[in-house]
């Protein structure tokens, strides 16, 4: 038997640090699902235990000598498939730099301060009282710019934390992006409010027993192409996606009896995350050819099937037939009526709730506040005045509280600072994509129908099945002819919204 | 800060290594209730990496080192809690020991083996088709052989096996014990199913819907003790109890809806495996004074929990009325005529479906099946016509094929060769166990007036805090005041089944 190459030894040790995480994915996966309360604290053993094998394995010195030896082989390497070794060694490189970087003892105090910080937030949130989070957010803020400077960065320390969810990609970039946007979304906004308040709600209350939902979203999920037998859904207090191996995605959603489409349209999201995950390459799970690019990349995919076909008038031209069957009290609806309350514009404090047209001003707000924390422009005490500020100028209103205001997002409890700005990506992303997949006639034609084998063969080959071979914007570039770009977005906002 | 004890090192080891192990439980757990089918393979990976550090740890120099260290300072060990020390040293010497003999290829062979050999097995059984197991079963015994061989043994090489489960048990004992209950358990069978069969069958169908079910089910195991914060009953094909960390005990069971006792009596069992490990000291979890002592034992505690509290009349006195109410059809059905129709006797093919007069039976056939397997007496492929020859001598009836007959149960399929005498040896302890608590009379009392806190507690001190302090037998001989003795066994049995 010939002797293994370093770059073969180094996809083997890839897989077992794989193997790894998965287990903690199943761990992880069972907190959010099934746990018992008393179990919570062995449970965060179990997952410290087995990240920490994890992350001793990337960091150790096995790791980084075939890493070195693999790249030096490179050099003379003639192999078929070097788009694929080349991605693969350039994002170790790329991950074990930056974790080379952070010392051991910064990444345990992290762990600590995040744990403690989730809890003092959900008090905090539920008291709606800031100032006993502020102490814990200096602390995360301080980590935040420590860890931006031993990374290094070009022009501002956020560069530094945003490209750890978004690969490639630059604060100044997104910044200009968002200054593009901005006015255009606060007057498609603004605009689709005042429609709507100029309509009669339609009542469509009712009762939507949750067994019937569940009949209904895993007829659509497996549809739109969902795979039952590599992946399940369950029920959690905030909808989510996670992967547990190569043929196991879990989704997860939650269930109002009042009203179906909550629940059917968190399924929604999270398979547009789950087909992603599915459509990557199995055979390369735990290499970075075989995962998921970018947040940005992800978050468009489920924003794709969520809104640019989950909320259109062809799809449920298909499906509202079927849910007035399930659910009677729908008979009283019309189609046409039931289209215009599912797109339904508002403005409303809560990010996770807001309808596709005032979605993007959370997002805008609180990227503005995250890139002002890091630099240092704002002091965290400062926070919540800034956040009532910003967005009375964006929604005309003040939040009542720090609840509905700076404290409803978890993110910042769990050090996920930078990691905003790809919701919005996601949006811009995805308006993207689709109209580059409906130009292809057989998409086309498939969404006419209810088909969706087309749209997701068309996603499959672009974005899926490259995993991690491309940055995102070469991705982009790959698969419209062009990189992150706001106009078929906003062409998509004001078609929907203003129906112009 | 005093230097930690070679003793107090181990048992941090120790912990680690049951970290590890709870890990795998965790996904062992999630493949029986939830697991997507395409997943199955990658989860045998999981699994087996997780048990292959596991085995690393308990075998590797570390461990082994301080073992020694710990038994050479326990000779001038004053403390007063040597017991528990002792008893923590003995295990581990014993453990250690006969895990060194396994080689960790052999460890990682045997779970990837039997991941796939589960599914197999559901497979085989849902087609009742022997043959398409059998090659797995080949590969399963012939592991069962090696390691017997590996571990040694003084009689035979099933006695290897056994001890694995059933702490210091010979196989000669075992089969003198059963050599004195088969002629008489198969009187009081033949007997009892006669006087079955005199009796009309009270018609007791009806629609149970699940969801009424799970209400009894929750009420009932609450009621008994089972603490939900630390535990739940999740829905499998076989029920089992799982414990998944100090705090996180997980029962299932399977639902009928022509028959609400199918999954109410799974549940007690269950509950009753669930009572005993919640009732394990949590600050030794992961050392041999935290862990259950045999699995004669345990399945005394289920036993005892299903049996002799839940078909006795006075349980029925106490939960009947709630039964009625939550299913209106039993309205009908007077409470004597429900109990007898409980306690009714047949010959029936499935050991789990089985009531208590012809339990037995089964256990006395896989044993000497087994037993002849592992010593080379009997192959695979004879398997079936010796499971035939054997029922019918026993029930003078022949199974209709493989489902009913040698794959009902998924034992083989998880390598569990060895396992089937604790049934009886349950069995037998748990009516030995009953009737010494219920010699006190706070615990007789509880019973009648359907009060189970003191039967509880009785079994908390005498069974459950001891965790492994002392060998089975000799905890029987504690609790009881003599080692198991089936006098108890058979005088229940002739007085729930001929009334004498």
């Amino acid at each position: 038997m010939a002797k293994k190459s370093a770059f073969e030894e180094l996809c083997g040790m890839a897989r077992e640090i794989a193997l790894l995480h998965s287990c903690g994915a199943v761990l992880g996966w069972d907190q959010e699902t099934y746990l018992p309360p008393k179990a919570v604290e062995y449970r965060a053993a179990q997952l410290s235990l087995l990240s920490a094998k994890a992350h001793a394995l990337v960091t150790g010195r096995r790791f980084r000598g075939l890493l070195e030896k693999a790249v030096a082989e490179w050099g003379s390497d003639k192999s078929p498939d070097s788009v694929r070794t080349e991605a693969n060694l350039r994002e170790w490189t790329h991950q074990v730099d930056r974790a080379a970087r952070i010392p051991t003892a910064l990444v345990a105090q992290e762990s600590a301060l995040t744990a403690r910080a989730k809890h003092a937030w959900s008090e905090a949130r539920r008291r709606s009282d800031f100032a006993s989070f502020a102490p814990y957010l200096r602390d995360i803020v301080g980590l935040a710019r420590r860890k931006a400077a031993l990374w290094g960065f070009e022009e501002e320390p956020y560069d530094a934390l945003l490209s750890g969810y978004e690969r490639g990609a630059k604060t100044r970039t997104v910044a200009v992006l968002f200054e593009t946007l901005q006015p255009r979304v606060a007057e498609i906004a603004r605009k689709a409010v005042e429609r709507s308040r100029a309509r009669p709600r339609v009542e469509r209350g009712g009762k939507y027993p949750v067994e019937r939902q569940k009949i209904l979203n895993e007829e659509i999920a497996r549809d739109i192409g969902f795979d039952f037998h590599a992946g399940r859904i369950d029920t959690t207090a905030h909808p989510f996606c996670t992967t547990l191996g190569p043929a196991d995605v879990r989704l997860t959603t939650r269930y109002e009896e009042r009203d179906f489409t909550s629940s059917l349209f968190g399924v929604l999201h999270e398979a547009g995350h789950g087909l992603y995950e599915q459509g990557l390459v199995a055979a390369d799970y735990g290499l970075p050819t075989g995962e998921a690019v970018s947040l940005g990349i992800h978050e468009s995919q489920s924003r794709l099937w969520e809104n640019h076909v989950g909320r259109s008038v062809e799809f449920w031209q298909k499906w509202y037939p079927r849910a007035v069957e399930l659910f009677p009290c729908l008979k009283r609806v019309e189609l046409e009526a039931f289209l215009a309350e599912l797109n339904r514009a508002e403005f409303s404090f809560i990010r996770v709730e807001a309808d596709e047209a005032t979605y993007d001003l959370h997002i805008f707000l609180r990227f503005d506040v995250e890139r002002r924390l890091v630099s240092g422009e704002l002091e965290v005490e400062e926070v919540p005045r800034a956040w009532a500020e910003g967005f009375e100028a964006l929604f005309g209103v003040v939040p009542s509280g720090d609840a509905q205001g700076c404290l409803q997002d978890i993110h910042w409890s769990m050090g996920g600072i930078g990691y905003f700005a790809t919701y919005t990506l996601g949006n811009v992303n995805a308006a993207q994509l689709f109209e580059s997949a409906r130009r292809e006639r057989a998409v086309a034609a498939g969404l006419k129908e209810g088909r969706y084998g087309p749209l997701l063969e068309w996603l499959r080959n672009r974005v899926h099945q490259p995993g991690s071979r491309y940055f995102p914007q070469d991705l982009m570039v790959r698969a419209t002819g062009r990189a992150t770009d706001p106009k078929p977005y906003l062409a998509h906002l004001r078609r929907r919204f203003l129906g112009s």
